[in-house]
């Protein structure tokens, strides 16, 4: 069955990253519907919203005035934003951002923000919608389950993008970007915690939808941690607080769990289903 | 839909431990039959296996040549053995171990040694089966499957003894019970890694089963801690090692973490399940 492509307003203003971010999303489910060249891309989002999924946004490209209003009007749709990752908040809590060298995570990016938008969604009251970033207006929910099928907060993973089954080049250049994330989360980890949490949410949000093992995770960590032993020692400086970055990685590990935790199916799921008639034929073909 | 019982061999002598048990699944999806009366025990469950789901064992009670007799003759079941958890296997790889007084996590580590016991004769080769402890011979797939239904590895868990639909007294219980297993876990980390592997294995099961939030497993970790900091102060004695303790909860997270991304229905699971007919409909019910 094949899925259909998501379309998403691509809001970038520089050349070079608007060709990388189209070689990145080349392949797969998305179609770039580009804004990033018209004289009023948010007069012109804000007209053409509802032909969107997703918002693909450089950070400076609209005006923090600009997202304000199409916030105010309940025009939200899950974004990604490129740009310094800083734990600011641009647009709305459900927000991801993503460094502008670290597209070949882009793709986990978009998923990461569609599902989180739709969670946020779902989790929402009316009345705590508002203080979550998502304006009350916006009816999110029946827009993007009907097109994405399924429960709508239970987004699906796509299979063809997890980590086995990438080509060895592409595998060893997502782990680099894995890395450099890391290495982000590690370096703000105890100086600032804001950028710190959001380079772990991207970390986590790629090695979800990269369905990654958790072992490759701690052993990210254990170079990380090996390496800059190394350099300290080096450098003849104490080395002792390096284990407090342990925390850094329990932080990790606890996130990506809840985040598998809460992506299960509910148990009545298969109860319900095993009652269409029908379904056992299925299951016997799978089995 | 109601779930067919399963049917337990239960192989305890002590009439303590029997009633015990018999209290702790009274309730759900177990149905036990008593062997711990017999004269020879493992010559009926020979006799009778076929008509069991799985086995309770007091440790003690079948000796190792009975079981070694069962396990050549592919007379083998999911398992859970009560008694000292020490790390040492009993009868096959997928047997579980508990503490005599840790019954509040019985009926989530029977879930543990179904689940374990479907998984690894999933995974395992011909070849590898019998190094890890299950004979060739043996059909479980085939019987187990059948009884438990869906794809046969993604053992359903029971949302009537998920955490949180417990009563407060019974979640008092089982958090007491899963502290001890993690204190057990704590103190035997450094210095008897089997057993602390054993120790760690049931706090996950019952953390797994019961769908207990992380958060709640970072909070036994940092009050156990705090306890035994406390402990040291007031003794006088160096505290300074308590912070390698974080890496037994780095362990079990990354356990349960794995667990749960291995517990995710493939995602061509759901894309077969959309194309059967009828299924729209089921879907639109649960939205």
């Amino acid at each position: 069955m094949v899925q259909p492509a998501l379309t998403i307003a691509s809001l970038l203003r520089d050349p070079l990253l608007r060709e990388a971010c189209g070689q990145w999303l080349r392949e797969g489910r998305y179609e770039l519907m580009d804004l990033g060249e018209e004289a009023d891309p948010g007069a012109v989002l804000e007209e053409r919203w509802d032909g969107f999924d997703a918002i693909l946004l450089e950070q400076g490209l609209l005006s923090g005035e600009t997202l304000r209003r199409l916030w105010s009007l309940g025009l939200v749709l899950p974004t990604v934003i490129l740009g310094p990752v800083t734990g600011q908040l641009d647009f709305h809590a459900a927000e991801v951002h993503l460094a502008k060298d670290q597209l070949p995570q882009l793709s986990y990016s978009l998923d990461a923000a569609i599902s989180r938008f739709l969670r946020r969604g779902q989790v929402a009251e009316p009345e705590t919608a508002s203080e979550a970033g998502i304006p009350q207006k916006w009816k999110f929910s029946d827009r993007l389950k009907e097109r994405l099928g399924y429960l709508g907060v239970f987004y699906k993973r796509d299979p063809n993008r997890f980590f086995r089954n990438l080509s060895a080049p592409e595998r060893g250049t997502l782990l680099q970007s894995l890395e450099r994330t890391y290495r982000d989360l590690l370096i703000s980890y105890f100086r600032d915690p804001a950028a710190a949490n959001q380079a772990l949410e991207s970390f986590v949000n790629t090695v979800f939808f990269s369905d990654i093992p958790v072992t490759k995770t701690v052993e990210i960590h254990m170079d990380l941690i090996d390496e800059f032993w190394n350099l300290l020692k080096f450098k003849g400086r104490k080395n002792d607080f390096l284990r407090d970055y342990r925390l850094a990685l329990m932080d990790v590990l606890a996130h990506l769990c809840e985040m598998y935790r809460r992506s299960l199916p509910p148990e009545p799921f298969f109860e319900k289903i095993e009652a269409v008639s029908g379904f056992t034929a299925a299951r016997q073909e799978m089995c």
